[in-house]
């Protein structure tokens, strides 16, 4: 079920990855993922056996890794194991690949890296609507600026609190989240990226303000564009999200939901318009 | 050298704990704890094979635990895990014994949680004295009560932000940091807790202000009430401890170490007090 690939990141071993047993333990106690939460993840959506939008991606981890001060990844290498790791599950139509990169078992000061795949469970509810609830992130926008040991829009494995905030969006009656800046700004969602439209304008939160660069915003600019519309980052209050004509969270694997619900404020919904932006996120336009 | 030891933390399997193989991989690459940093966990010294503070870290862990949404976890269990660990490694002057406790596997929702012993190494260094960089910790120290979901004050997995404030701090010729709330307070270490002297008094940043309940502090405010000086929490700006008669940063493996300087400001050290801290803090009083 989950094809195991442990790579060296920096290419330095030789075989630079090798496929390992799925079913026995392959990490350490010690290793500084399982310690620290200390290292950088990607999950990338598998559609008819093809990783979509593998090189923003690739160059996201890349970014991460920098800023957690990890030595420069090999993106050849880790493509290579994504292949592999695609290639030995058996096929299905939509798989999710994660990509991770550890600072490695404590003391031996040598980052590792391992990638798996695993067939994606059913989003239908997700991609079907979204009821959001809207929840303090406790940082400002300038947090990157000031204060880049925060860490903020990197895609570090310390997803504590992203966890606790979904948490906290069921006990609300919620599905999702969608984090707010302490200087009242729209962030991201815990694992998505947020896309608002506004008349002909297709919005998303500026990177500069601490969010993830999505993934995804390539491949939905570009659709919205070539119908006409504009795109764009822009800092957006939650009272500007909730007027909005449309809001959606952007996953590699979920594709996009619409927000139905930003806490109590009912959105409309284009349902075209979002298998569109699926379709386009997906590579299957 | 790292005997490690898996325990049910809920206590639905017997036996509770079995001994594994330090040699051999622990853990699955799909573990909560090393994909999300989703866990909890304590880190005890252990002084001629006696684990100092064992109850304030179990009830910390279990603190933690319950703020992570984790299920209660059998104290007993780990602390028969805790002894087992130490028992089965060599004796040694000083170990140091982890405890985590993780969501578990993903896809299983059935908590895991494992404990390993490792030999301390030299803390001579730290324990002569400490030149701390003050970073900004984003949040203010509100953020306990207004924004739970940002775990402020829980142990958890993901301290990638606190190994960025220690690589910062390094860039900036310092050893240790001391986190600063946006509103302006002394919290406390990435991996210590805050103690300061003001003429007769010793104080700590208050637990509700979303720093951990330090596991060293009922034996130090023992000590120092003993010595007639009195011991509270209370909330310290920067510049009063900077200003102050002493500060240290005390922690369950490296003890009280004194801060020399604090960014630029030189502060006093006194040896004799901090050697009292110390042994009161390894239980050798």
């Amino acid at each position: 079920m989950i094809p195991g690939v442990a790579a060296d990141p920096a290419l330095k071993a030789r075989p630079a990855f090798r496929l390992v047993d799925e079913g026995a333990p392959q990490l350490r106690v010690t290793d500084l993922a399982a310690t620290r939460g200390d290292g950088v993840f990607e999950t990338v959506g598998v559609f008819d056996s093809r990783p979509a939008n593998l090189t923003p991606h690739l160059e996201r981890l890349q970014r991460s890794a920098r800023m957690l001060d990890l030595p420069a990844l090999d993106l050849d290498v880790l493509a290579q194991a994504v292949d592999a790791a695609v290639t030995a599950h058996l096929p299905v139509p939509e798989l999710l690949v994660k990509i991770v990169v550890s600072r490695g078992v404590e003391g031996q000061a040598r980052p590792s890296a391992w990638v798996f795949a695993d067939a994606a469970p059913s989003y239908a509810a997700a991609r079907a609507g979204l009821r959001v609830a809207a929840l303090d992130r406790g940082i400002p926008t300038t947090a990157p600026q000031t204060s880049p040991w925060l860490l903020a829009g990197a895609k570090s494995l310390s997803y504590a609190i992203n966890m606790a905030g979904l948490r906290e969006a069921s006990r609300r009656g919620a599905d999702e989240v969608l984090f707010i800046s302490s200087d009242g700004y729209a962030l991201e969602g815990p694992t998505s990226t947020l896309l608002v439209k506004r008349g002909n304008r297709f919005l998303t939160t500026p990177v500069d303000a601490g969010v993830l660069p999505g993934t995804s915003l390539g491949s939905v600019f570009e659709l919205v564009r070539g119908e006409g519309a504009e795109a764009a980052e822009e800092l957006m209050t939650l009272a500007q999200v909730a007027e909005s004509d449309g809001a959606w969270l952007l996953s590699s694997v979920r594709l996009a939901c619409p927000i139905t619900h930003l806490d109590d404020v009912e959105l409309p919904v284009d349902r075209s318009l979002t298998d569109r932006l699926s379709a386009a996120i997906a590579g299957r336009k």
